[in-house]
């Protein structure tokens, strides 16, 4: 049986990628972009170009949409000549853009106004990047009815890793919710790498060496062993995940927290710091460009200083401080939305949002093995600030900027007062209002 | 019954105020600084040049020290043929320079230690601007043993305006604690002003005209009125106020804040923001220069916008949020410090701390007027969390960073959390912990 027809719109980073990779499982990809140099480049690497969003659309059973946000899919799906309206009786619209659950549920409502709810729609955003996006071993977190999910389930195997296709309970909004609180991690992640090495370097510390005692320790995130190449080499432009893209992605976190009335403290300190990024042009740049507003010169200027060890002891706490606050952070935030708790943390753990305390802390408090006293071995609240207050007064000392580290520790105070002190660390989670 | 002579050093831009107005009042002041040039023009002015920490303290009745950070005071009292070992015997030694509490208990140990306990050794850290101190005009804030604040006394006085002398009780150590509640206040309304007008910006709202409204609102503070001409000016080099003062000072408040684990999270946010301008060269310009770090290019291009009302009044809200959270951010630590609260409501009115939400909902909060339903007309904490909410919403649409208005919306939220939603705005001081 040959392979369906695919439409595709959304030829960049992350599309072009998922869209070739389908080329090479052997179907036939029809692929759209404003930008005709993008169409271009997928032509050359076997993929049938489309004139416009109508060819793309036209008799396809299956089409994917991987523009950059909300907006754009909105005028992608429903403008003049626009996808729906050229999609067959029944096709399988898989909507794989990182968007807010409640744009996501809006397009189910206006699919049915607009007399098309015969589309099987599926709000299935992605996560990994652009070299996992090629060799389509993507993260997919899909939500849909039953139906629209074994329509596309196929398809959205084909880009993902034969582990990491979640099917998301809840319908349509839910894959949007679990790739929001994912991003939750990523975007604390992104930010704390960058913040973790300036200072590192404010330290005195040889960047490699650091970069992989932190590899090596529990102190590890994969999005810091990801972005300190790129880090370290100034790797920057064009960026592989522009610092537009985080932006963007924090801003739907930050913005549903704020429907929710829900404080996400260090989601907006790293907001704000990509912010200050953005007002100093830093956009297109990749993300891991941040190290600029933490360390103003290239990391390979760093004087060395004495006192290695204490130093790299200080720099693995404030990673420590901040994954720990920030496991609590999304766990909370994911509860709050009733997320699955369970396969968030199968997903994460297996993401781009990964962090060795998420792992192992963050299990504890989705089992809610917090508010005991804190096991022996194990430290408390109270331990975990004394240590993250060494960290963020070296910090100061230095004029290091500690976005992350001044909020997570401010949140662990929080919790001091409100009774946490002497509780495990993973009893953090509570001052999140659980 | 002539003058007596004084002994002074530290001849920057508030000390050579300090020195010449008392020169001016008929003293003979010997002024000291490590700068030659700031002796030479303290000499034009009529001071008496010392040539040595020595002769500025060799027999002198009185003496003021006005360096600008207690390293820098350390180093004159106790450094070789330092200020203490040249005094004569029961000296007045008035330390203006701000400090944290520790270090002004830390010297009178010193002094016992080296035999000195004699000296009458007085905490007055000073408040006001250099134009208030050349005038005498300062507010001063000096905690001391009675017999030490009355030798003391006519001194401070002839430096201090007539309503602004404050014999704080406590005290070594309750004056530059008094100060640095007070520099809660001054280091969140500092940045605030940048922000507010950052925001405007990003609005398209003409600078001055909403500078005005602000001015005529419940909205105002004190820093807002004072830094806005330079702002808009640039009028930023030399300062006169230098972004590295009032990093110092927020310093001194977060590092005492974290001995005393309480959180802080607007003076971080502030901090983090100030020090991101460090690293990016602001240091010695103007405090006003921070307006950099929310809007790209001069306020004098801002090109205007339609829609003006809707505008000011998210301007507004901005600055009432901001205003509210940090007065009870300030209120909240003062009390934690055992500060004389009623004095410091009334000190901070009169000072550059001052906002008008501070005058008003910060004297409910020290009554203890908060925790019941907010009264008709009054906001609720569910209120001014939505208000805020819309503001921090729109900013995010403009890409506008909002380092205050962030940290003072989640505050709003995890006061929510914490069950005060219901109840007056002024209630989200107990999330402080109190």
């Amino acid at each position: 049986m040959s392979k369906p027809s695919i439409g595709f719109v959304g030829l960049g980073a992350m599309g072009f990628g998922m869209a070739t990779h389908l080329v090479k499982e052997g179907y036939a990809v029809h692929g759209y972009d404003v930008f005709p140099a993008s169409i271009e480049r997928f032509k050359m690497a076997g993929g049938i170009p489309a004139s416009s969003l109508r060819e793309s659309a036209e008799g396809k059973a299956f089409y994917v949409v991987m523009v950059a946000s909300a907006p754009q899919a909105q005028s992608v799906l429903f403008g003049d000549d626009g996808i729906v309206q050229n999609l067959p009786q029944n096709a399988v619209l898989m909507l794989c853009s990182t968007v807010p659950a409640s744009y996501a549920q809006s397009v189910v409502t206006e699919l049915q106004n607009r007399g098309r709810g015969d589309i099987l729609f599926v709000d299935s955003p992605v996560s990994g990047g652009a070299k996992r996006a090629a060799d389509g071993t993507l993260s997919i977190m899909a939500g849909a009815s039953d139906e629209a999910l074994q329509a596309a389930r196929d398809i959205l195997q084909e880009m993902s890793d034969e582990n990491k296709l979640y099917l998301v309970p809840g319908g349509i909004g839910a894959g949007s919710n679990m790739k929001m609180v994912h991003q939750v991690l990523a975007a604390i992640h992104i930010c704390g790498a960058s913040e973790v090495m300036g200072f590192a370097a404010h330290l005195g510390l040889d960047p490699r060496v650091t970069a992989e005692k932190i590899f090596a320790s529990d102190a590890w995130t994969w999005m810091h062993e990801n972005r300190f190449p790129r880090m370290v080499e100034e790797d920057w432009s064009p960026g592989a995940s522009a610092l537009t893209i985080i932006l963007k992605d924090v801003g739907i976190i930050t913005s549903s927290a704020r429907q929710q009335r829900f404080a996400t403290p260090l989601c907006s300190a790293a907001e704000q710091a990509y912010l200050t990024a953005l007002l100093h042009g830093w956009g297109p740049k990749d993300d891991s460009a941040m190290i600029r507003q933490y360390y103003a010169k290239p990391l390979s200027e760093v004087s060395p200083g004495a006192d290695t060890e204490a130093a790299t002891e200080l720099v693995l706490e404030l990673m420590r401080g901040v994954n720990l606050v920030g496991a609590a952070e999304a766990i909370a935030f994911a509860r709050h939305l009733k997320v699955d708790l369970a396969q968030f943390h199968g997903l994460v753990s297996q993401a781009a949002g990964a962090s060795k305390i998420f792992i192992q802390q963050g299990m504890e408090m989705i089992e809610g093995r917090i508010g005991d006293k804190a096991p022996a071995g194990s430290p408390s609240v109270d331990e975990a600030a004394a240590k993250l207050e060494a960290v963020v007064q070296k910090a100061r000392d230095l004029h290091c900027p500690l976005h992350l580290g001044n909020a997570a520790l401010n949140v662990l105070f929080m919790a001091q007062r409100h009774g946490s002190g002497g509780q495990s660390s993973t009893s953090v989670i509570k001052v999140y209002g659980l």
